[in-house]
């Protein structure tokens, strides 16, 4: 097989924050973004888009960039990025890096396409460039990393095809401006997997040691194959956001709510990375309930398949100690429970089987666990055809009280919903 | 760039009719089952898998499967495919193979997996195979070829890894039988690209000059990642699904009107093999509409991404000539209009100029033409950042009627809804 050139380890960068939200109408209070900029803080995401600077008129959503800026906590390895549209924009964030609050990279913006950079921007070439140029070099000047992003790299619904030949002329002026990496954005999804590989590729070949970041949008379906592309090609630095959420609101594209999909969605992008033996870093059962998290701050399912479907199953269902599930002699954060209940065990007993024994053998239960448990029930018990399976996550256990809420969806082989719902464990022993 | 082992032609076998439908609880009605079928087969799919010869009672939305083979047309070039589960449904559809209305092509079914055998199939190897081998030659003595279907090819979700071995087995074991193709089934989307172009390139070098096909399911968000994969190990026949939908009854896996994809999408599909140069003898803008019709008979938005963002423009918005939008002197189906409007035209009136156009020069205008367009309206007229995007399509002209029906979405730049709904054209010239 080929895929040598492929990285084994990748490190992406969280966008559901920005690129997420952007086109998000519903405001998320400031709190729930802390909270979810705190997880994925804790999950191990070492690259986070934050905020973003554009005029709190023009995108509401942001309106509150400096109290999330100075809420969330500051784990040392993690590169805190915003995006910075304008001088304005630059001027806001300068006030708090002086604080020690800022971040530590800005994306500047600019598009291949220049009717797209007049539709997002309202400025041409000739217009963008020298203020970009000043928004560069006062970044740098105050210590701050430059993501010098060029949109529609992979081509604009209003222009059609984009001439790789711009892209290398903004990639040069980015570069001798003082950024510090290059994204090539699909903002608005039209990529294809081979001409991912050839201007990857390309561009490699021409800036030998830049490091490029590769953005895609998931509008067509092609985000993940795009970014197997590009990992093809050697791509380490990935961006992605929760859900597939994300969009452009300068462009004429409908909004993701509308049932469009907007970034590659980091919970399925994840899981190929890991499945391909490429290191993110990460655990999929942590960011499947990050990806949760955003779910429950947007208030519906969103876009990831991963979320639904949980991740590859590697092991068989032989039973299994509950001392396996314990790497490191600590509990993990999410726990795949894949003991085929031979005691016929199902639903409730079965994770109720799960929680008695962690908290019997005084495992280090933190004060909210969270776990996700999978089990079949056996055949005998409901006819042959209808074996049952029973996907559950324990929402909450009180530690000392014995007690636990659980998620249930509990279905047949023939589809049927037999559960589902959430339930109260009491463990009266 | 890399892929110089992918084919420049492919053959996609469409199963909306069949694994689209086992496991859509919603009866469709023949007639529209038929409907569909001959549609594919308009639009150009060589490949139809028609329906299933499971027993009625065990998936009732194929109780109709006599009709339907009974009822479509039927194009000499394309290949009727059927899935015949077992001994009985071979002898309903012998029955009207000797009437000249069956199928070229059968699939029988096994699973990598045993577990999975005997929850899909209730039946261990031992049990399984000497039936199937009865099947194999019955079909192939009926003159009728035989997929070799090898399902959980790519992981189980109850036994977790499958062994390459095993799937060596099953095919040389399907050879030997008569096969004349063997499909590798990601039943259950477990599989990674990785894994994708390890499995087919071991198995093409084992067996050189047999026929594989890929089949994907989109469970985890990998369907056309994964499809790439196999496009790069030089695979030609892939199977997808109108939609995406699909999904396995048999297993523990929720359906997929509970959220979870299933096949391959169709239209993302082919997209991606056609913007990446790969010829599928289809045009997108047909693949898309037949997925609308998909879409019409479920009663709902399907997971088809390219189904709502449309294709990649590859034009600018220059104005164009009408005829420019005339290949070969003919209408093509499905029109994009791509004319930047500095008349100031929009909505209706740029729609209604497209088709006045059409019927002045007295194209050949078909009993009903589907036209599908966009347009943007100059800035001026809705300020700088209200800029409108307008996405209509023609549901129906009547020729010498002069009039039409259209279906408009129009948006402005931050998303808003400016129009949505069916308005029927009258011209008075």
């Amino acid at each position: 097989m080929s895929g040598s050139g492929m990285p084994q380890k990748v490190n992406l960068c969280e966008c559901w924050a920005r690129d997420g939200l952007q086109g998000w109408d519903q405001f998320i209070p400031t709190e729930k973004k802390i909270a979810i900029l705190n997880r994925m803080q804790e999950v191990g995401f070492k690259r986070i888009e934050v905020t973003s600077f554009a005029h709190p008129k023009l995108i509401p959503q942001f309106s509150d960039s400096l109290e999330v800026l100075k809420g969330i906590r500051r784990s040392p390895e993690v590169t805190f990025i915003a995006i910075v549209p304008n001088d304005k924009g630059l001027d806001r964030l300068l006030q708090i890096c002086d604080q020690g609050i800022g971040v530590q990279e800005i994306t500047a913006i600019l598009s291949a396409s220049e009717d797209h950079l007049l539709a997002n921007l309202e400025r041409t070439f000739e217009e963008a460039l020298p203020p970009l140029a000043d928004l560069v070099i006062r970044a740098r000047k105050a210590g701050i990393k430059v993501i010098g992003c060029i949109g529609t790299a992979f081509g604009c619904p209003l222009v059609g095809e984009v001439l790789l030949e711009k892209i290398i002329e903004l990639t040069d002026w980015y570069l001798n401006k003082g950024a510090t990496s290059i994204m090539l954005g699909d903002t608005t999804g039209e990529a294809n997997p081979r001409q991912v590989r050839e201007v990857f590729g390309r561009m490699k070949d021409r800036f030998p040691g830049v490091d490029f970041i590769s953005h895609f949008h998931d509008t067509r379906g092609m985000g993940l194959a795009n970014t197997l592309a590009a990992l093809q090609e050697g791509i380490v630095l990935h961006d992605s956001s929760f859900g597939g959420m994300g969009g452009q609101p300068a462009t004429r594209r409908p909004k993701y709510h509308k049932g469009f999909a907007g970034n590659a969605c980091t919970e399925d992008m994840v899981l190929m990375m890991e499945e391909m033996g490429i290191q993110t870093g990460l655990n999929i059962d942590d960011v499947i309930d990050t990806g949760l998290m955003a779910e429950e701050f947007c208030g519906r399912h969103l876009l990831g398949h991963v979320t639904r479907s949980g991740p590859v199953r590697h092991r068989s269902l032989r039973p299994l100690s509950l001392q396996e599930l314990r790497p490191n002699g600590e509990i993990a954060p999410a726990l795949l429970f894949a003991g085929k209940m031979k005691e016929k065990l199902s639903g409730q007993a079965l994770v109720g089987y799960v929680i008695r024994e962690a908290l019997a053998k005084n495992w280090p239960v933190p004060e909210s666990l969270r776990i996700s448990a999978e089990g079949i029930s056996p055949k005998e018990e409901l006819g042959s055809r209808d074996i049952l399976v029973t996907r559950f996550k324990v929402l909450e256990i009180q530690k000392g009280r014995n007690e636990g809420v659980l998620e249930v969806l509990s279905q047949k082989a023939n589809g049927d919903v037999f559960m589902e719902g959430q339930i109260k464990l009491i463990f009266l022993e």
